[in-house]
């Protein structure tokens, strides 16, 4: 009968969606290799996913928080932004002839990092204050994402923005396809990453939180702009992250990603929360495929957190062995 | 023919879904009367969807924003968190017996308005900070939302949460039906809105931007937690908006609704960006359903922006004409 085998046709659809469904949610980390870290997260997720299970957590608190430098993309040899400022440094130069004389901007334009280095927090903010303000918000965003246009990382010759990890992107898609909204928290500047969060990670501006300077709403050129002023708005680092967090998302994660000691306050308040949590932290074991670090490393460093991991249960996610592939193909 | 008669009873099922659909779209305003202010806002979004279009915007860019007091909710005779903050003065006196002497608590405590008014605003600052600090995050919030679940507003006897405007909820649905996404963006305190966005609002607490205090991440009874300081972080007031926009949201709104002249600069900056925009302010002249004040107000200012609406093309919303119905039933 025709009807008959309509719906034999319709069943077998229907299988075959759902079978190949099935496989995809099998496979939605294909870049994490088996371990006991992949099998961390994947028994996490299904745990606040499930409503009848005691550890289940609405949609709407499925707060999910990454650091971005070294646990989203490459920090190494140097963060992104610092070479960014230091090519500012050298393009603002002819307007700043006091800087062939001053530490830490005649260090940059030497390419002395010793003498950079040497200048400390104080030398940084300097370069940061005189290459962040002074232009729109709209001019910066410009500045920023021309600069990731061209500049590529020295050892991947790929652009910055391409220097991100897979396995990373499909642990955001998989939270995400599991009813969690995914937030970068970093120390890096809000606006700097802003210009690639959507497109890099599909996270959009507003689930964006970092470091920032003062703002102010004034007339340029006639028109009502936002104006970036050369003073630290908020330093989201450390025990910084926590507040970011209280101010720009207003709840407590149940999972936050990092990988170095400057994320351990945001992890140890994500865990203090009640019920199920999970806190992580990329170890950077894989010097052939990117970069071994940890304890000493002058970017991103691991040390306390390395030492307290076990005790406080969390994972250490080792790049060797963990991730079958870096970066995207 | 078999064949037929099911292509004819799908087609049916379509249309019966088509036809229903179209005249829940043609409904979604319901509490909204027919006239100019409705006209502009179904008009605005219809040709930002419109794919075709050439206001065509990209769903992620469609950012609505919406002030709060006497925007969403009732703000007269007294800001709802003013109100808040006087009460915790009246808790917390025992705790101060300074505050018998002392202005603006005397006033607050003796109930006399004029004396807590004369104080002006590094009074109001000072029985804020004395209010909506010293305590962590989470006792804030239990603070908040005790005192919201059972304190009723005078003149309409309902709780303060359910003093909030029907067409401004239907608005708020359809926008989000129509792919935008909303936030409140207001003066009053960030933490103490959050305690009912959600709920009231259907805005989730990452999507409210306003006034904060410094948080600090503290060992709290050996737990971390954050701990409210009596230190003003930001004001997110006049041309705070746009700041408070921009360090949070990341990206020009396209709409944005307000009722005073406190929300002039942040419907300016709306307005500024490219392609189409549109401003619109909630007139308070109903004082028989609600309340009747603009030009002299000490709540609500709006005086500046009456006069310039005709001019800049921003929309004003007669709350007496335009809206059949003011709260939820």
């Amino acid at each position: 009968m025709r009807m008959q085998r309509i719906i034999r046709m319709l069943l077998t659809a229907f299988l075959v969606i759902f079978v190949s469904g099935s496989a995809v949610a099998k496979d939605s980390l294909p870049s994490w290799n088996e371990g006991p870290a992949k099998q961390a997260i994947v028994e996490f997720v299904a745990a606040v996913t499930d409503d009848k299970g005691k550890d289940y957590v609405e949609p709407g608190d499925r707060i999910a928080v990454f650091d971005n430098d070294g646990t989203m993309w490459v920090e190494s040899p140097m963060y992104t932004q610092a070479l960014f400022a230091f090519d500012r440094v050298k393009k603002l130069a002819p307007k700043h002839p006091e800087w062939k004389t001053t530490q830490p901007f005649k260090g940059v334009l030497e390419g002395d990092m010793k003498a950079v280095g040497a200048s400390g927090m104080k030398g940084l903010m300097a370069i940061i204050m005189a290459t962040h303000s002074g232009m729109s918000a709209a001019e910066f965003d410009k500045d920023v994402s021309d600069w990731l246009g061209i500049n590529k990382q020295p050892k991947f010759k790929r652009l910055y923005t391409e220097c991100i990890y897979q396995p990373q992107l499909e642990l955001l898609k998989y939270l995400r396809a599991n009813g969690f909204k995914t937030f970068i928290v970093s120390g890096g500047g809000i606006a700097f990453m802003r210009t690639f969060s959507e497109k890099a990670y599909g996270i959009p501006t507003e689930q964006v939180v970092g470091s920032s300077v003062v703002a102010e709403f004034q007339d340029k050129d006639g028109k009502p702009a936002l104006v970036r002023q050369p003073k630290i708005d908020f330093i989201n680092d450390k025990a910084g992250k926590p507040v970011g967090i209280y101010q720009h998302i207003g709840r407590r994660p149940i999972l936050a990603f990092g990988n170095s000691d400057s994320d351990m306050q945001m992890i140890e308040y994500t865990i203090a929360g009640k019920g199920r949590r999970l806190g992580l932290f990329v170890h950077h074991t894989d010097e052939e495929r990117e970069y071994a670090y940890d304890r000493k490393s002058h970017v991103g460093t691991l040390d306390k957190a390395l030492d307290r991991a076990a005790a406080e249960g969390w994972i250490i996610v080792d790049m060797k062995k963990d991730w079958k592939q870096i970066f995207p193909k």
